[in-house]
């Protein structure tokens, strides 16, 4: 039971999480931070928070911090805090990529990292804004925290049973392999969609070409619909690994080309083989 | 009404054609070729088919010859019923691409030609087998039909308007037209899905990154399920259309490379803002 949680960010994410911690019974009272007065006012109407406050004023007295914004706006959002933070209060963070918010933590909640834990939900990210929120949004989905060494372990500890508490399944990573993992997974995907859409788009007889896709290339292409600004951040902020998991797809692109230019129909086959007997063993649908 | 149809391979495409067909009350019999006497007897017994025969036989008399078996077949199947077809029989078919079953059936159906009228239904190819036939798969989806210079207009409209009674908008195009339009928002997408599980398959940490990966992977990469037999020959049949796009499609993948090792935010959301507006400009969901 924490008494009292802090939203900053009070969007689909840390929505949902605020939600999920009210169904399960965990949380007194939740005052959010966010810059829209319309989104802020559906949070009320929606229980999802009970106030909001300037972030400098929300964040004294709370147990935890959520900080649930863009990672473009995670530093100021931090070096805001830091002044107003009780030595015990615990601050987490919800960003796609963690290498970054580390880094942007060192900087300028040096302070407070044995408080730090930060964090990445797995969770759909196609809706945004509080209406979007629901209490069930985590159940079966991972949440990866990735500790830095400072981080003291009880406080570690709490924000995995918050996140179990919203039926996650919480795994723990170095923020390099998380961001090596995701990048491979997340990043690259969400790259490769928004590169074919625009290819396709560029093309004189886009039209056309777009009039005889079917379903496969809308499922192929759904995630080029996520948010822009959001991908372009993550995209910067997690160059290095991205740029190396572009190059491996590169190479494999590079290696198809070859056998379709050699007609050779074996290897073409057992790469395809591969590809859909791997994707069975491991994904369920 | 036709008198007479033979399916020449009795699977999901052909079996939902004669459904259709016979659910519009438009076919008196239907009489089906294929290798799998299990198949046959199931198409049987859900009344797709009135008998089964061998090719020479099945089409003697009929009305319309429906050519669904795999390109890989499609050139034995032609010499095969070539000898047996009469004078006003209506010869089509429904393979993915066009140029190739074109050369084929001047291979193979030259005394024929003018009552040969290619075709591509664009639909559903995640199942096979007659068990997965339906009325109604054609049902708002697109064929394509790509007449022969010598095609008589006659044909050609018949096949038109079975397929339009299947529920399908019909459009016409060039055999290679068809196979640049396919190439780009078909071929490639399969190819680049293909790509994305094998090189993520061949990853030493594959399990855990599969484990991580969350719905849009598994939107983007679901066509990787896709048959590995059907695609090779898809992708080697449409060679020249699927290298060029490949071609252009990795020139852009090497563009974006750029902005996000220049950091060029401002470009990167500029391309991502425009895939999403294209994406929701042409396709519905």
């Amino acid at each position: 039971m924490i008494n009292k949680l802090t939203l900053i960010g009070v969007g689909l994410i840390g929505g949902s999480f605020a939600l999920a911690l009210r169904e399960a019974g965990l949380v007194r009272e939740v005052v959010g931070v966010g810059r829209s007065a319309e989104n802020l006012s559906a949070a009320l109407g929606m229980y999802v928070i009970d106030a909001y406050a300037e972030a400098a004023q929300a964040v004294q007295g709370a147990d935890v911090v959520l900080l649930a914004v863009p990672v473009g706006q995670m530093g100021a959002m931090m070096s805001a805090i830091a002044p107003y933070l009780a030595p015990n209060t615990i601050v987490t963070d919800v960003g796609s990529t963690k290498q970054d918010v580390v880094a942007l933590a060192r900087a300028n909640l040096s302070q407070h990292l044995t408080h730090f834990v930060p964090g990445h939900p797995i969770a759909g990210a196609e809706q945004s804004g509080v209406k979007a929120a629901r209490g069930d949004l985590f159940r079966e989905r991972n949440v990866v925290l990735t500790p830095l060494p400072e981080t003291n372990p009880a406080a570690k500890e709490l924000i995995a049973q918050l996140w179990q508490s919203c039926g996650a399944k919480v795994s723990e990573m170095a923020p390099a392999l998380h961001d090596e993992v995701f990048a491979a997974v997340s990043h690259l995907p969400h790259l490769l969609a928004f590169g074919l859409v625009d290819y396709i788009a560029a093309q004189p007889n886009a039209e056309a070409l777009f009039g005889f896709a079917a379903s496969g290339f809308r499922d192929f292409t759904r995630i080029a619909g996520s948010s822009p600004e959001m991908w372009r951040d993550i995209c910067l902020a997690n160059r290095d690994a991205l740029l190396q998991q572009l190059a491996g797809y590169e190479a494999e692109l590079a290696r198809i080309k070859q056998l379709i230019e050699r007609g050779d129909s074996a290897a073409l086959a057992q790469l395809f083989v591969a590809a859909r007997d791997a994707r069975q063993k491991h994904l369920k649908h």
